[in-house]
């Protein structure tokens, strides 16, 4: 099979792991000691530009963790929640569940907020039960909940429990590099993200930007020390190394996925072609008469959730296969609230490669003999 | 700068990340998805394999987990040790002290032997505590102490924990892949490794081996969700997929250095090559006066620690950057028990790379004008 300009046979319309550029990969092609000179300023590198895209340099620190995006999710509850805090989670989706779980399981008390997937987090409710409730220490919400697509309301969120003095706790895996998140506005104690959303670079690390006042008392606090943050960052500041082995070729491609992030023009230039690539999807397969779960004010750029066409002859396995086939693989994951399918708009991809993803459905639904793709009502 | 055949300006002559092979830092030139199919079959041939390696196909699973071998350990300690249970380590370096500080910190009981870095664990002490301390489930012992390069009687170790009846956990981090460890031999419960020590694939990920019936056993043991396995192992039976985005690119990295390895001629192959460069590597430094910190007959082929020159004019500083220069970069760590270096001899290393490194040490010495090589004794 021939590859495309980015190495692959296909492109991933997924939200992560997702379509990287061929030289993001080529960066991968040397082999670095990772107690050696040159891998320690790539580290520093890579801490200090992530606190940049934030403007936080001057109020937090970036702290690396190796693993996926919930190990960083993980390793910051579990360092900055002390063992008396009680954490409100805003639920509306996966990602809100799961930092409710993870909180159970590290022993925290956990209360929540729960709203449907299709709906924003209730700032309301957060209001009054910030109030009401004034055990409650921190608040953990998701900025794009990838389950739906769906953005919540960040900067009112921030602004209501600063204002009650609380403390948040931002899970912005799928938003921080393509929606502008600014310290100096949306004020933050930590902010989650991963390496392969919308910095585009390879999986295989997370990191948090934590406020250093509040890092700077969390010594002793987290239940495991794989994912001990404050250790890991006392490590990075004693001698720029890590504490156990880093995932070097993930570094090193994410050192050149900033470099990349930078010269498209930063969260305004990935921004501006993630939108352009959502609006290219959802124009298009509105055309062909799929509807969109979310109404657009609340659809984030990185990810779409299509209902499921009303039409009999709509097999989901079958349009998965066939799209895979043409060279688009979407996400086979599926929704609670509604029978559904997604597909991700992030990753190297413009243009060209949507108009081309949609030249791809309307061939499967051809061959499928699918003409109905509105969404089924009840009778 | 030219580059080697293996796409660096230097060889790695550390514990790891090592030197790894061009066509296995090729393998990550492409993207997966990580719940497509191809993905799903990767990691299921990984997991086949690494059983293979140790005989266990029948007895046990593979559990990996993102992130170093630090995290496989506490993953596996977390899942498989019980909160009432009590763990014996065996310490002779930073490794087994390391378990132990993982023990504390997620809250189970831990009882230590210690010996000193440069004397294999004692056995009898171990059947002796083991007779009587019954409450002792659990024994945690090192295979290759990475700290000194010593090798402990594992085979010894396991017939005194299995003749005592209880449950025996092996961190065989950079020994597996390199060092016979055949299950139906060596009675373990739980062997924990990474991709990137002697199966020379890039850092970023562990793995457990862990018998089946002990595993079954496991629900709701652990202390973390990003480190349980048993419910990793849960979501891999179910569907082959990682419960959280897995390191996509290291992972078909992996895949390749199995093929690598095995193309070798397995364990017995790659512990040949590295047996060669071990002793080509102790013979011309002890030709120039060094002294290795471990007898031969206790001496892994995997890193060897030297006693630092008596000459003044020795400066490890100087002679690390030398080397560095010269194309070779060694372990920059230093041991407790006595002024040392340390140089490894694993990863994409052959002879001829052996002898471009004495010669590298010889130009080196020479340049710095050091004459007496052997370790100062008290006067």
């Amino acid at each position: 099979m021939t590859t495309n300009e980015t190495g692959n046979t296909n492109y991933l319309l997924t939200p992560g792991p997702l379509t990287t550029s061929l030289s993001i990969k080529q960066a991968m092609l040397r082999d670095w000691g990772s107690r050696d000179a040159d891998f320690i300023a790539l580290t520093a590198r890579i801490r200090e530009r992530l606190l940049a895209v934030a403007n936080a340099s001057d109020s937090h620190v970036c702290v690396p963790v190796q693993g996926s995006g919930t190990f960083a999710v993980e390793a910051a509850l579990g360092t900055v929640v002390p063992w008396d805090g009680k954490v409100l989670v805003l639920i509306n989706g996966a990602y809100g569940q799961r930092m409710a779980r993870i909180l159970g399981i590290v022993g925290r008390e956990v209360v929540t907020i729960e709203n449907a997937e299709n709906e924003v987090s209730d700032t309301a409710a957060l209001d009054a039960m910030l109030a009401r409730d004034t055990a409650i220490s921190h608040v953990a919400a998701v900025h794009c909940e990838t389950t739906s697509g769906i953005l919540n309301p960040i900067q009112e969120i921030a602004d209501i429990v600063a204002r009650h003095g609380r403390s948040l706790l931002i899970d912005s895996m799928s938003a921080f590099g393509a929606i502008d998140v600014d310290a100096s506005k949306v004020r933050f104690d930590v902010l989650m993200a991963s390496s392969n959303k919308c910095f585009e670079g390879v999986p295989g690390m997370g990191f948090a930007l934590i406020r250093r006042s509040v890092l700077e008392g969390c010594e002793g606090n987290a239940h495991s020390l794989s994912l001990d943050l404050y250790d890991q960052w006392q490590a990075l500041e004693k001698n720029g190394q890590w504490r156990f082995t880093p995932p070097t070729h993930v570094l090193a491609a994410f050192d050149r996925a900033l470099s990349e992030h930078a010269d498209e023009g930063g969260v305004a230039g990935r921004h501006a072609r993630y939108a352009g690539n959502c609006g290219i999807l959802v124009d298009g397969m509105r055309a062909m008469g799929f509807e969109t779960l979310l109404p657009d004010d609340v659809q984030a750029p990185i990810i779409i959730t299509f209902h499921t066409p009303s039409d009999p002859k709509f097999d989901f396995q079958v349009f998965y296969d066939s799209l895979s086939d043409r060279g688009f693989v979407i996400y086979p994951g599926k929704l609670t609230v509604a029978d559904s399918f997604r597909m991700g708009c992030i990753g190297r991809l413009g243009e060209d490669q949507m108009h081309a993803a949609l030249d791809a459905v309307r061939a499967t639904l051809s061959e499928m003999g699918v003409t109905q793709c509105g969404r089924a009502r009840a009778a």
